[in-house]
C-alpha cells in the first residue's frame, strides 16, 4: 500500500513511517520541519539528539535496505506542492500528524495561538482540498486528541452521541470543550473533516488520542542511536510521565500541577502505531468520517507521579512529589469516563503501563542525566490572566 | 458609551454604526475593505452604488452633524494596529461583523475556503487577544449564524443544551453541523470565544443570526442616496428574498434550489439592529459567553417564493417559480424548530415580513431594474464534487 505520513519527522510520524516501511509498504514522509524550529525557539530540545529528516531516511536504508521517500513541505502554506505530492505519489492512506502538538506552546502568546490554529486548521483544510482534487479515494487518518472533549460530566462517546431532547432524537457530533488553543485547533479540524466527508464523499478516521509515552518501537530497537524518535521532558513539548522520569533521575521532586486529580487517557507509543495500523487495515466507507477514541488506560496525574515514585524507590531513588500552582485552567477533580470500544473491536491489544517499563525509562534517563536542561522542567506558560 | 463596530463598512455594520451614533454614542467603525474587493472579484456589485467608507462618514456628518470615527484595518493580519485601536479608543462594546459573510463564496475554491477561515477565525482570535490585553472589561457582541446548527432532528436550543446520558447530566455546547466553510468558520469562532471567556474572564454574546432582509433603517431614511447600505441580489452575496424581488421585477422566474423545503430563520435589518441594541444594553457577566438565537420568524424557501409571487401579482407582475438542481448540499425537507426566547425576554419586538414590505422592495427594484446584472442571479458555485 502507498502510505503518506504527514509530520513524518515528528515524535510519532517517524516511528509510524518505519513501521509501515518495515512491513513492505511504499512509504513517503513529508514534514515542514517547523517543530525543529519551535524546539529551538522554546529552548526545549529532546533529551537525546535526533538526526535531521534527510539523515533518518538514509540511516533507515543503511540499516534495513528499505526506502522511505521524504519531502519538505509546509502544507499550511504550500498548497501547490501538496497537490503535486498527492498527485504524484497517489497515496492510498494518508496519516496526518503534521500539526503543532503542544497545548502550552499554543498558550504562550497571541502569535503562538495564531500560529497553532493557522498551521493546524489551514494545513488540514489544504489537505482536504488536495485529497478532493488528487486522490478522493484515499483514507485520511487524522490525529485528533482526547483533549477535544474536555471533562464533561457525562460519559464521553466516540465522536458522536445520540441525544433525546423534547421527545425527539438525533445522533450528533459529541459537544467539545477543549482546554487550549491547540486543542481548539483539533476541534476545528474535526468539524472541517466531517463536512468534507459529507459533501465530497472523502473517507476519514479521526483518532482522538490520549497522552502518549515511550520512545521504543520494534523499529527504533534496530538501531537506537540512528533510528530513535524524540524524547521531550520539558514543560512545553514534554508530557507528564517523561518529565516525572527526568525529575526522579535528577533527584528533584516530581511537579504535579494543582491537586493532581486531573484524569486523562494514556497509551504506549507502540499502541499508537498498533491503533494506526488497525485503522489503515479497516478503512471507513465512502463519505464516512469515523471517530475513534485512542488510549489504553486512564490515570490521574497524581497516580502517575505515585507510580514513578514507587518505581524510583525500587531503583534506590528517593523521589519527592511537589504540588505546583496549576498553570492551566482545568478541573482538578472531575468525572471522567471516556468510551473505548471501536479500536478494541478492530483487535487492539493494549500494552499497559507497568513498573518494568517505568524502571527501563528511568534507567535510560539516569544514564543521560548529564544532558538534562533543568530550566525547562518548570511551567512558564500560564493559561489565566496574570 | 464608546462602541466599536468592526466591519463597519458592511451591509449591517454601517446601519448599526449610524444607529448608535444617532443616539449619542461615541462610535468608531473599522473595516479591512476586503468585501469591496470580493464584490468586484465575484462580479457581484450591490444594486445601488454604495459610497466608500471615508465618504460615508463625511455624509453622516453633513446630514446629522454627528461624527463616526473610521479606521482601515485588517484585524486578521494587522494585530498591532488592532491592539492600538482598542488601547486608544477603549471601547465598552465591540460589535464584530468583520467576517467574510457568504457561504457560496467560501465554497468557490480552496483559496476562497482558506481565505474565509483565515479571515474570520484568525481575525476573531486576534480580537480576543487584543481585548484581553487592552480592554478586558469590554463586551464583545459577535455575529454568529443560525447556520452553525445545521438542521438537526431535535429542537435547536440557544448555544447550549442539557444532555442526560447514561444517567448523568451536563449542560454542554449545542452540537454543530454547519453547511459550508463559511458556517464552519463561525463554529470555530464560537469555540474560541467560549474558551477565551472561560479562561480570561472576557464577556461575550454570540448572536446566531438568521437571514437578514431589507435595506432601510431610521438612519438610511435620513438620506437614502448618501447613507444607504448595500443591496446584494447575486448568487454569492445576495440572499433569497433580494434575489426573488429582482427576478420578479425582471419578469424572470424565481429560482428555488431543489425542493424548496429548506427552512431557515429570517429577520428584518431593523430587527438586527434592535437585537444588537438590546444586547449592548444587557451585557453578560464577567467570564460569560452567552449565545442568543437571532431571528423573528421561520420560512421555507418555497414559502418565501410564494409570497414574492403573490406580492408581484398584486403589482400586476406575472411571476413564475423555477426549481433549479440544488447547488448546495443540504436537506430539502427537514425538521426545524429553533428556540427564540432570550432576545424576546430582553424585549425584542419583531417586525414581521408583510406584503407591504415586499411590495415596497419590489417597487424600489423595479425602478432600478436597468442596473441589474442578470448574469449574477444564477448559482455557479457547487458544493458537491462535479
Amino acid at each position: 500500500m502507498r502510505i503518506l505520513v504527514l509530520g513524518g519527522d515528528g515524535y510519532l510520524g517517524w516511528p509510524t513511517a518505519m513501521y509501515f516501511s518495515n512491513r513492505g509498504h511504499e512509504v513517503m514522509i513529508a514534514d515542514s520541519l517547523a517543530k525543529r524550529y519551535w524546539e529551538q525557539e522554546s529552548e526545549a530540545m529532546p533529551l537525546w539528539p535526533v538526526p535531521p529528516m534527510h539523515q533518518r531516511v538514509r540511516h533507515w536504508r543503511a540499516v534495513t535496505g528499505k526506502t522511505i521517500l521524504d519531502r519538505v513541505v509546509d502544507i499550511a502554506t504550500n498548497d501547490r506542492f501538496l497537490y503535486h505530492i498527492l498527485g504524484d505519489f497517489k497515496p492510498e492512506a494518508i496519516i496526518h500528524y503534521a500539526e503543532q502538538p503542544s497545548a502550552p506552546f499554543s498558550m504562550i502568546s497571541r502569535r503562538h495561538a495564531v500560529e497553532t490554529q493557522q498551521n493546524n486548521v489551514i494545513g488540514t483544510l489544504n489537505l482536504l482540498f488536495a485529497m478532493k482534487s488528487q486522490c478522493p479515494d484515499a483514507h485520511l487518518i487524522k490525529l485528533g486528541s482526547m483533549g477535544e472533549y474536555g471533562t464533561p460530566n457525562i460519559d464521553i462517546e466516540e465522536g458522536y452521541i445520540e441525544i433525546t431532547h423534547n421527545g425527539r432524537k438525533d445522533v450528533l457530533p459529541f459537544p467539545k470543550q477543549p482546554g487550549s488553543f491547540y486543542h481548539l485547533s483539533k476541534v476545528h479540524d474535526s468539524h472541517n473533516m466531517m463536512f468534507a466527508c459529507r459533501v465530497w464523499g472523502l473517507r476519514a478516521t479521526d483518532l482522538n488520542q490520549g497522552v502518549v509515552y515511550g520512545v521504543e518501537t520494534e523499529e527504533t530497537r534496530l538501531n537506537p542511536e540512528l533510528l530513535r524518535t524524540s524524547f521531550h521532558y520539558d514543560a512545553v513539548f514534554g508530557t507528564a510521565l517523561n518529565r516525572f522520569c527526568v525529575q526522579a533521575a535528577l533527584g528533584t521532586p516530581l511537579t504535579v500541577y494543582g491537586k493532581g486529580g486531573q484524569t486523562r487517557g494514556f497509551l504506549n507509543i507502540q499502541d499508537t502505531i498498533q491503533c494506526v495500523d488497525l485503522t489503515v487495515k479497516n478503512p471507513p466507507k465512502v463519505g464516512e468520517c469515523r471517530v475513534f477514541n485512542q488510549f489504553t488506560e486512564v490515570f490521574t496525574i497524581q497516580g502517575l507521579a505515585d507510580r514513578v515514585k514507587a518505581a524510583g524507590a525500587h531503583l534506590g531513588l528517593n523521589v519527592g512529589i511537589q504540588h505546583l500552582p496549576n498553570p492551566r485552567a482545568e478541573q482538578e477533580q472531575h468525572y471522567y469516563n471516556p468510551k473505548l470500544t471501536k479500536l478494541p473491536e478492530l483487535g487492539l491489544k493494549p500494552r499497559l503501563l507497568n513498573d518494568v517499563l517505568i524502571e527501563e525509562m528511568l534507567g535510560s534517563v539516569i544514564r543521560a542525566k548529564g544532558q538534562v536542561d533543568e530550566q525547562v522542567l518548570y511551567p512558564t506558560v500560564k493559561w489565566r490572566l496574570q
